[in-house]
């Protein structure tokens, strides 16, 4: 099964305690597609301006990542520069240019339309809708989204959650969306706004996938010495989920399969937070996913 | 086996968003041997003023808890008061009166030495090693502690935690004490000051063990719609850990048998923060206690 994933390309300029990068390759898609690269084949619709650097598409290519629908205009790529601090699980936005992304309208070429896993990277609800119109016969959705779209775009939101098979969002964000202060509750409230499963990221803390009549599973988070850039982590999560499914080829998944593939999603996400950027998931092999996934099943064995 | 725990028990005054109340059961031997009484006999060893309601002793002992070590000397009740805001995470304590506690010196009666599963609550690490001293033979030695000891007696602590199989945390507390902003690193360093394993508490997310040769748990918490009252969640935590591993019975513990252990552990702290107080760990069933636990085993399924 191929994924077709709708988001950002960036430019990301991020800073920690240890050190800083500028214009790293970055954004929701980005991160998303490399991420389900390792499991399936995958076509990233997204824009871009003229100064992205060809070296990066090539690199997408080279991972089996179409880019057919990466629409190349005049203008700046989207940049978005933060500084994290300290505990590495606060940060702050620096500056954001949208640049090209304001003009962005998803147009899905023959392949990506094709495709029947659709994974809605964090970015516009405006920008998911258009894209998951455009696909012919998907089997399956997941979208993910941030504190941004559910305070400007909440309308338009609850559009994608009404067609999502599997919504993917913060702790914090979940909260603040459901208004309660208990996360349990949040995950449940998501549930009844029509998406058939939820899954609430909690970074450090592993995540929970909350189904229908009362399913619940609790992903610890892969125990990690060090983080040394988390940008991206959320992508990465959501992509191997996306991509792990769609590499099932499966016409329907049994919860145990969402459980399987949150697993795969915080594998992903923590070797995104080991390095810079893309940098750990440019140079991973599907040994060392699965290495880290039998790892992952004896530590939460009991 | 039996187990003998040394703690205080305490009057506490705890104010929540919901609902205040005032002169409670509680402290950490009350809340960790009523978590342990329901999987072996306890033996509690503590200090209470002449003001101390007659009918928590005799409760405790309803339940099977010797009380026998239990000095009732002149003065107050050792108090205290806290309130908890808004997501119930964050707490201030309001008062503290030490009275009686601040002449505790533990002596244990003979049942009480001669329990096997030694259970150190939180209390000072001068009394916590005297009354580990008066235990003729013990076999597992599960230590609990905080900051305030951190910060006070750290040579004190150190010595307990030479002598600890089992040394159980938070984790802001672990991280503050071992000088990193890692968990992971955190857990690792402690392992490195003589206990054979350690555990490090999440509060709601859950807690961690570490063991000998790089051995690692994560478990979850029980997933929560309404926490009422999380004061005590710890010391239960740390009494089902011994209770669990005392009614095993067994003269060695093998690293599965501490991760099942730890899952009681957040089981016995999920029925703590159901209610105020002691109130939930009064009215148990182990029927109830083992159906959480096979609810634990479906959520954290792969």
């Amino acid at each position: 099964m191929h994924v077709v994933t709708v988001g950002t390309i960036a430019l990301d300029s991020v800073k920690t305690p240890e050190a800083a990068r500028h214009d790293q390759l970055g954004g929701s898609a980005s991160y998303a597609a490399l991420s389900a690269s390792y499991f399936s084949p995958v076509h990233i619709v997204s824009i871009v301006g003229k100064d992205f650097p060809q070296e990066y598409l090539d690199f997408f290519r080279s991972r089996g990542i179409g880019t057919e629908s990466i629409e190349v205009v005049e203008g700046g790529t989207f940049r978005w520069s933060g500084e994290y601090f300290d505990d590495m699980n606060t940060r702050e936005t620096l500056s954001v240019a949208v640049n090209v992304l304001e003009q962005f309208k998803p147009r899905l070429e023959r392949d990506a339309r094709q495709a029947q896993m659709v994974l809605l990277a964090n970015c516009s609800p405006d920008n998911q809708l258009e894209a998951l119109a455009q696909v012919t016969a998907p089997s399956f959705v997941v979208a993910d989204s941030m504190d941004l779209w559910i305070n400007i775009a909440r309308e338009r939101l609850s559009q994608v959650l009404e067609r999502t098979d599997l919504f993917v969002i913060n702790d914090i964000e979940a909260r603040m969306f459901m208004e309660t202060k208990n996360t349990i509750t949040a995950g449940h409230r998501l549930l009844e706004l029509g998406p058939r499963h939820v899954v609430v990221k909690k970074g450090e803390h592993g995540a929970l996938l909350f189904g229908q009549a009362g399913a619940f599973f609790s992903a610890a988070a892969y125990p990690l010495h060090e983080v040394r850039d988390p940008t991206g982590a959320g992508d990465s999560f959501a992509g191997g989920i996306a991509g792990y499914l769609a590499g099932l080829g499966k016409p329907q998944f049994a919860f145990e399969d969402l459980a399987r593939a949150a697993v795969y999603g915080t594998v992903m996400a923590s070797f995104n937070c080991e390095s810079f950027s893309t940098d750990r998931l440019q140079a991973l092999s599907r040994d060392e996913i699965e290495t880290r996934f039998t790892d992952f099943q004896r530590y939460s064995r009991f």
